[in-house]
């Protein structure tokens, strides 16, 4: 079994890493707390023995020697964060992958196959898009070029990035698959907390539609310019923020719809904006539903061309179709999770994860344990001690069957 | 009768300061741009032999002596411009107003009155809200230290501003009323443009109503939040943006609303927004209605904080009751229009302006010049070099008869 407070010590200390009032942290990805965060992280692993290998993503994987060698059984997560982010969404994952590892050190366990600790890079999304985006290199679903040369949110590539903070790594990509992948992840939702249950069995990821809209109109006097003479991309703007809520509750089930971020331009109390930028996030478990929803949005924008006389142009950041586990995955993590007494739930995630990208090169699934609130990218994320300690130990006893102990 | 060519020289040497791409000017009040403007305008004021005071707002007055001492006859306007601002906002009013003087001392003709040019610091309210805050304090309808105090877009105040451009000055506000006030200025809105008229005369300044709006909700993750669990400050500002547009089209008549700024915070693509600030610009020649539709506002913000549960807090930037002109200045515009053959129409302002607060203290009134499709607070700001010089020959006979040449 795994040493809880051991694994709560390391949360807590990567969570001085960029600490932000209320208990969170701004660890946004490739930035430098984000990059003390890794050496933290790093060290961690140096001291538990592992070899680490960095490739040209900035992904960090950390080896235990099995009996034989060959493809290891993998466990992580990410640690870079949202701008307002929590201390478990991702560092839970990786570090206890760290607790798995030093509970065999401790217990001087060999394993036939080899395990793997990794941190993936930019799994947010939140300054670079897409999201997941070092896994998605890891398993060549993602060209590194392509990923090296995105523009983040404050114009600076990924590749000067990776160069400023030493984390452009030599290990080729796409990588060898694993034996297997599992992840241990926050529910980052409300579900598990409201129903009491302890673990989450997660058969799959919801799909992910995320776009970037730009609407060009004209500037204007905000006094002088009579509203039917306007082109107002804030406006526009304003209509495409209206809409998506309303599409949502037209939808209902699990669809979601957010507009996270906005700017206008020029930004100016009394003049109409001549251009806004604003990005739209769509989800659905169904692929054809999001489908639909993608297209009633693009339909909306053809209609606001129309009434409001702007110009609208769109840019993909991440569309992923939603992705099933392998059932003997979550089989396994069910029938782990009940021998130790937990109550558990099947049952999709809403969050994009790196083990979405892993699950078509290798056998992958998610435990998911529960969010107070179901609040996360958010300060007050929390989940209690012994739900913690309660995944770590569902996913000691999985790797220690995938691996052989 | 004025040189428009020489007029039209000075427009396009203040236009180089602070150039920007299509032919508009961006000088934000007190910016090191602004700083520029000032310096070349003074520079003009000491060349034209007009004697030059700085009160503490930065305000500036240049006077030609009249025969007889006493309350000067005024004109002017202001140089600062929106961040995507044309060349005649505003400059039109104080060049012209020079070129008057240019025209006096070429014919060698005295005055029984002083003739005053004078510039008001931040008309604009872009950057410093309110808007025509430096007349504000030149006849005291606003307390100097208050608007010393101001914060601006950036956070810095106008006293931090006035300092390091050199323009806080030590001429007493308020200041003593001058014996009359006119104004040349662009219409800004496309009334003269579309019916071919030459002259504005402008009778009444519109209501304006600004109010910041700050919404606080719960950031929270785009995937994983229920739309139903949601408090989504994104979504709130966007419901006022749409909520603005249809109040207007509801109200109808000359009813305007915009929503210029907005900001989102943490403002990151698959984060529910926890903070949104923006701006709502509500205008009427018509003080009941403004209240109407500042009343219906504030409703709406009172439903969102039922249905989204968000916390809104409220400020006001500016706010004017509208504003007439003494209808002996009035006819005495249209009377110098009309006998230089000059098409005319009396009608409101649709944007602020100095002279709206010079209204109280002195006879004031306003000429206006077309618009090219009335489009404003945008480069492509254009009015036809014989329209300038006609207001400029129109603001030659009022302030000639006014100060008894
Ligand atoms: N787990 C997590 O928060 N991932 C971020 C990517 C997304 O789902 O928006
Ligand atoms: N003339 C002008 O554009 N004034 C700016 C103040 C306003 O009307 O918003």
């Amino acid at each position: 079994r795994i040493k809880g407070e051991r694994l709560q010590q390391r949360i807590a200390q990567l969570a001085d890493v960029g600490a932000i009032d209320g208990g969170g942290c701004a660890r946004l990805a490739l930035s430098d707390e984000d990059k003390a965060g890794r050496d933290l992280v790093c060290d961690w692993m140096r001291e538990l023995g592992l070899s680490l290998t960095v490739d040209a993503i900035g992904n960090v994987v950390g080896t235990r020697a099995g009996r034989v060698p060959g493809a290891a059984v993998m466990t992580g997560s990410h640690i870079d964060t949202v701008r307002t982010g929590g201390r478990y969404d991702g560092n839970l994952g990786v570090l206890a992958g760290l607790e798995v590892i030093a509970s065999l050190n401790d217990a001087g366990i060999e394993t036939e196959r080899p395990l793997a600790v990794a941190f993936f890079t930019n799994e947010e999304g939140a300054r670079f898009a897409p999201d997941m985006m070092g896994s998605l290199v890891f398993t060549g679903e993602l060209a590194l070029d392509e990923a090296l040369q995105t523009q983040g949110i404050d114009g600076s590539t990924v590749a000067e990035n990776l160069a400023r903070i030493g984390y452009a790594g030599t290990a080729p990509t796409p990588a060898a698959a694993p034996h297997a992948f599992v992840e241990l992840h926050v529910e980052q939702g409300p579900v598990l907390d409201r129903e009491g249950t302890e673990i989450g069995v997660v058969e799959s990821v919801q799909g992910i539609s995320w776009t970037e809209i730009e609407i060009l109109g004209t500037s204007n006097h905000a006094g002088t310019t009579p509203m039917s003479l306007r082109r107002d991309a804030g406006w526009a703007a304003g209509s495409i923020i209206s809409f998506v809520r309303e599409l949502a509750q037209e939808f209902g089930g699990d669809q979601v719809a957010t507009v996270g971020r906005i700017e206008f331009f020029p930004n100016l109390v009394n003049v109409v904006p001549n251009r806004a930028v604003l990005t739209v996030d769509l989800r659905n478990t169904d692929e054809a539903l999001l489908q639909r929803a993608e297209s009633r949005l693009a339909a909306h924008l053809d209609a606001l061309r129309d009434a409001e006389k702007v110009d609208i142009n769109t840019r993909k950041l991440a569309r992923f179709a939603p992705v099933p586990f392998a059932p003997e995955m979550t089989d396994r993590i069910e029938r782990h999770a009940l021998a130790q007494g937990l109550s558990t739930r099947r049952m999709p995630s809403g969050a994009g994860h790196d083990a979405q990208m892993m699950a078509p090169v290798c056998p992958t699934a998610m435990i998911f344990v529960p969010s107070v609130d179901g609040i996360s990218h958010n300060v007050r994320e929390y989940t209690h001690p012994q739900h913690i300690e309660a995944g770590a130990n569902v996913l000691l006893a999985v790797l220690c069957e995938l691996a052989g102990a």
